[in-house]
């Protein structure tokens, strides 16, 4: 871990992006720095992107929403004169760590489904304005959009020609949205996705591959009424001051423990586990909506969200053999409901709705999170609702019965609280509540019955809301066997049973991406065909195609 | 292909099954025979299988829907004295060619998904009686079942044991039955899921994994009575005489091109395509229903469905280099249409109604093909209803507009009946033209209108039911080009692409099996930590554990 890969950044900070702001409107521009890649050993040529572009991405469209709530609809265009993205560098992912491709992918969706939702959940849609070629991920970026607008220049194309030319999939997305968002005919997809070339103009629109085609000409003056039309639908249009999101602080130890505000990462290499214990608020809840303001990213679930993003970013990419989160809480299970309380009163206010929107991605991002999760629930724990939600996300979670001898914390409990039933819905668009009892409905009905109502531990075990709870005697022990049980079993196992076991349940677009076409992209990237010396990724750029094995798997 | 795998059996030729017939109970003993492997290099013990034993599993469930109607419920037990089933071979699997695992998972998954149906659509529910150690795909035989026994002796345990002792997922279906199918909550699910050991009497009954468990005293009396009350509940009572399923005859030939009665199979090595052509029938359709039993297996549609079944399943793993299946059809439309109204017309026959289920099982078989699919509709072909079907199903098609030069036979025409209006469900539980248009659901009511009526290229065209239409000059040139360069694509990215694109819209437990599932699994079995010198598979049985690298992905 000598060069960790840091995923806190600002617009200060940003090689690859450009945005300008008129009024309600923003132009985000993708401008890449070829030399500013994550890697040595590849320049980002014609608008290519790595994990570096996509990280500043993902910031912008996180500051769209907390600093410039004004905005009512994003444009993104390219910087550049004659091509506006040729998608993920190829160099780039013929050079990278299977793992590193893998956790690339996974978080370039999580990004495409940020700007993916803010037009419906806060009313910041995006239009995608293509001049110049747009292939791969460049069309992918156009895919998680609202609304794509061509240029019909005889040149401009938009391209998924990930299979005849790399032999991988369009994998960020690309199949599943043109089939389940534009529901493109499925011989036509076929096509479209056998072309090296792509689909320009006319044909592009007939094939819904794109919402609207513009003369050249007249491509500028439709982007800026495009625009226009969707920020005036925007609801929300008076401009209101947006919230600073300030650094977040991360201090590093030498063992490669990492601490924010509010959350404390304690790494046992030899264990193979890192331990995640959020620190609830230490001042009372905000007054009032003002106050809420006062503070900012300085409000306690904020700050907490954000710095749980960044750890969990830090750890999926930098921390490879830590195969098992530990998440545990500590402080005033009162004063966590007290500030989670405050918003749910507030959520007419764009910033105490952003806030829990945020956690909302970020409790997502857990569950993509592809490490056993386990949760602790001990004496002097906070577990309340929107906290209480990590117990749904994890794998298993073990509470402490009674009192523990020396210990004089209150005793270990969990309170549910409105946010557990509809707030934070996972990607299969059920709580996790609704996912967990699947099988018993009714057990659904009895946990709200139990809204605001501290349970300890034989309550929640008879809830059905923890998988284990055991007492003073036992409690050491069955965890320690659990971990080093779970440490002793392959990686690639527990990936596949737990990206099965957690989504039960019906599918959505964003199941899909995350299960079935991430699946098969991952095994795509382990192919010779793809990947070996002779494989199309290795070999591009040569002059030389990737010779195939022919044998049919 | 000295020695190809024949998927054709019959009960003369079974070396792992016993079946017995009790009026309307039937009883299925699996009785593995250790040297009656497909391979050599292993023994089949303790009721472990490989694709020998599912090929007669298959067999048994198809001559009991065909040669048994009368049964009303079948019991599934081991012929052994303790032990149930101990899944698949792991020595098969360690031994096997990545390409062979794959497929011999997919045979295996559609044998579950055969008779995990036989109850709802014929009548024949599956219950499962389990003596001695159910570990993984044993347990797996036993999920697909209708209904779960399990003895209470102390020591008969259910168990899906793959991720802790093998490094691999419980891939035939396993994961998926149990949260989608047996809703068995999610952490519950980890637990049983690390476990080795399984779980055993009542603690089954209580996690869901079993329906029933009783004392070893009373089990046989409750396996009885269970049938009895089963086959009672099935609908089809009375007694009547089945049709055997007689032999198909294949004829082979040197080049490994091979035909049926109404089926031929022409191999083009160098250019890796199969051309299937589906020659419509020689003789008018039955006027009766007592002609169609005088028929019985002879009777065309009948013999249609098993000839292209049985060549799907030998194209698919004795001939992994042909890429393209190219389907034709040749003959009269009026009399395939004849044929099929005859079925249609007498769907409350259990026969006529077994037929048309069988085709629904064979073109989901089509559909989960994973060679790239094309259909060439041409003067003097027949595609009409169910065999019409094919057109989309197949990845593209291309259709002969107008006369041909030199070609008397009439031109191309497709004609839709009811059969592609509900008939024939995908996977995904909608018919192939509603997920074809899931973007313009008012194509299907337009396509509905067409009923009837033989449709010309321009006709077909216009209602979306062909993806290109070419004249006389064109067609060639077109299809060779199109030949070319699919056969220039990496067989792995056809693969994901193809499965990406073929299953638009809802997910059912069964496109996740085959979907989700299967990917992960196929990704495992590429990883060293299962497949490598030192994984699990290749350690398995050598006392010395798999040595895993622990890093995530």
């Amino acid at each position: 871990m000598a060069n960790p890969i840091q995923f806190e950044t600002s617009p200060a900070n940003y090689r690859h992006w450009r945005v300008t702001y008129d009024n309600d409107i923003a132009t985000l521009f993708m401008d890449v720095d070829e030399d500013g890649g994550v890697f040595d050993g590849y320049q980002l040529k014609l608008n290519s992107y790595d994990l570096s572009v996509d990280i500043e991405l993902a910031d912008v469209v996180q500051r769209m929403r907390f600093e410039h709530p004004e905005i009512g609809a994003v444009v993104m265009r390219s910087g550049k004169d004659n091509v506006f993205c040729a998608g993920a560098n190829i160099r780039m992912l013929g050079g990278a760590a299977h793992s590193h491709k893998v956790n690339f992918c996974k978080f370039t969706n999580e990004t495409r489904n940020t700007f993916e939702t803010a037009g419906i959940e806060s009313n910041q849609p995006y239009i995608c304005a293509i001049k110049g070629a747009c292939a791969g991920g460049g069309y992918e970026l156009a895919l998680a959009c609202d609304h794509i607008i061509l240029t019909d220049d005889g040149n401009s194309s938009v391209a998924l020609p990930e299979v005849p030319l790399l032999a991988v999939l369009p994998g960020t997305g690309g199949l599943t949205r043109i089939t389940d968002k534009r529901k493109i005919r499925r011989d036509l997809a076929d096509v479209f996705c056998s072309m090296e070339e792509g689909v320009r103009g006319p044909k592009a629109l007939k094939w819904k591959l794109v919402d609207e085609v513009v003369p050249n000409s007249k491509f500028d003056t439709a982007v800026t009424d495009r625009a226009r039309k969707f920020a005036d639908k925007s609801k929300q249009k008076k401009p209101v001051r947006g919230v600073e999101l300030t650094p977040l602080g991360r201090k590093m130890q030498e063992d490669g423990s990492f601490s924010y505000s509010s959350l404390g990462v304690t790494i046992n290499r030899k264990a193979g586990t890192a331990k995640l214990t959020l620190a609830g608020p230490e001042l009372p809840a905000p007054t009032s909506v003002a106050d809420l303001h006062r503070l900012g990213a300085n409000s306690w679930l904020l700050r907490m969200a954000r710095e749980l993003d960044d750890a969990l970013l830090h750890l999926r990419f930098n921390e490879l053999e830590v195969g098992v989160l530990i998440f545990k809480t500590t402080g005033d299970p009162e004063q966590v409901h007290a500030h989670e309380k405050m918003l749910l009163d507030n959520r007419e206010n764009w910033l105490a709705n952003e806030i829990l929107l945020l956690w909302k991605r970020v409790l997502k991002r857990v569950d993509l999170t592809s490490r056993s999760l386990v949760a602790l629930v001990e004496p002097g724990s906070c577990f309340v609702g929107t906290l209480a939600e990590l117990l749904f996300a994890v794998d298993r979670s073990y509470m402490a019965d009674g009192e523990f001898e020396g210990d004089n914390r209150p005793i270990a409990s969990i309170t549910l609280t409105q946010a557990n039933f509809g707030l934070h819905p996972m990607s299969n668009n059920l709580t996790r509540l609704q996912t967990r009892f699947l099988g018993a409905p009714e057990n659904v009905e009895k946990a709200q019955n139990a809204i605001g109502q501290p349970l300890d531990a034989e309550q929640a075990d008879a809830l059905g809301l923890v998988t284990f709870a055991y007492d003073d005697i036992d409690w050491e022990d069955e965890i320690r066997v659990f971990l080093e049980e779970r440490a002793s079993f392959s990686p690639d196992a527990l990936t596949g049973m737990e990206a099965n076991l957690r989504f039960a349940g019906p599918e959505t677009m964003e199941t899909r991406i995350f299960g079935r076409l991430t699946a098969w992209q991952n095994w795509i990237f382990q192919r010779p065909n793809a990947v070996g010396e002779k494989g199309a990724l290795q070999r591009y750029g040569t002059g030389v195609r990737g010779e195939y094995d022919k044998h049919r798997v």
